[in-house]
């Protein structure tokens, strides 16, 4: 059983940052919101815009995302703990 | 007598996420916002864009979906509690 | 002396559901907004989209609709109270 | 001396409900915004609308009108207090 | 030397009102925001539209205005005290 | 080393009116939010309206703008403290 | 392993002004948000427009930008700690 996001909608799941590698993303311990790193496993379809056109995301299945650690909602699906999210609360997608 | 939903409204019956089936949604015991699941039972026409046109809603009767527990508004009809929420409170359709 | 209501405001009479039926709409006794049902006496001419054309109401006179307890504001015309509303504070028509 | 409303205003002449006719309308002594009436002295041309043409108000001179009793703001013309509000704030127009 | 005001600002000479002249306005001393009036001394080119085009103010120099007490920020130009408001803080022009 | 603004920020070097000259801009000492006045150094190529196209700003280099004195973030560029605002802050040009 | 910002976020690199140097920009030791630089490491493709186009950044990889010391988020990558914030967030980019 799995998700299928509605509108602009994604279902990450969470990754670890190897944070005592000298070429992972380090995050730090700074206090306020602190950004993470997940797996996109689901995007919607977009949101609509002014003529009700969908508007495709800009991440898609596959891609290795940084987020706010305290962005989106967690659901378990298959014993797995994913996060549903919006694309809007993604703030880039690695790359290697 | 039933409830034919306004503009972007969902009927929803509330359904029980089997919590200890490894391949059921478990929703975790975290604090805020508890993500829940139930069955479309109605759905309304759609918001109106700027054009004042229809935009049909992304799920249809039947669908499985996740929303927040808090989302909606409970009423009884025929002794049997729906809830009434919007699309937006929807955050994904579930697919077996 | 009757209203005519303006924009997308809509006149309702309260209609008392049968809370101890089992075919009625019994509404649960809740904490927060508790919704109530009523029938619709009159309905402006509905709001202006971005051109300026207005978009006529979802519902008409007679209609039995479910709304928030504390949606619109009372007033008594003919010696009757009725209450005038937004079309958006209705959140579906009872169907028989 | 008289005022010409900007835009989407309305100036309106308080007039006191008959609380006690069978055919008045009687305002309910309930806490919170209560309604009140008026007639339509003065209405504005109308609000632009995106394209920047104005959209005619949908009350006119002459109308007697339905209102909160906190809307508007009250000033004195020729030793007449009248109320100057948007036509956002009348609820409805009362037809004999 | 004068200001050009920008956009939709207005600028605009306070003129008391005669409060005892039975055909002058006459401001009630209730409390919260009163009303008051002025002379137009220079109006701005207008907001943009959506599609980035002026729209000429409806207020011109000369106008005798009616607007809130607390409208506008006083500033003084050659020893004259003038108010820079926006038009939307206009109520109404006074007409003879 | 100057700086390009970008969007519709304008950079601006306060210059302090002659509060004691009858011909200069006297602001007075009231409470709350003083305006102030500046030269302008540099303008940002404007907002972009709905279509995407940039909306020239409507002040230019060597304009004498009047803000409010808590308009703007001050920086310090080749020693000189400037100020960074939107057009948005400027409530008016002088002219001569 | 780099960053694509999403949308409208740009990937800035903190760059200490030198605050001694005359021809440097100097911030000044006032309360509240402090301006800051850097430089430009990544840009995103854009927000979209009403009709669902991609605006492009004004700014590109290599400027030195001007932007609120609390502006943007912290993450580091490779080792070094990068800012991710919106174009919004940035003032303006700094010439030579």
């Amino acid at each position: 059983m799995n998700i299928r996001p509605l509108h602009d909608r994604v279902i990450v799941k969470r990754v670890e940052a190897e944070r005592t590698t000298a070429s992972g993303i380090v995050i730090p311990d700074s206090a306020g919101e602190k950004p993470d790193q997940g797996e996109v496993l689901a995007v919607g379809p977009g949101k609509r815009d002014d003529n009700g056109k969908q508007i495709a995301l800009d991440v898609k299945v596959g891609d290795r995302v940084l987020f706010g650690k305290y962005a989106g909602q967690a659901v378990k699906v298959d014993g797995q703990e994913v996060l549903v999210m919006r694309e809007e609360d993604i703030m880039g997608v690695l790359v290697a």
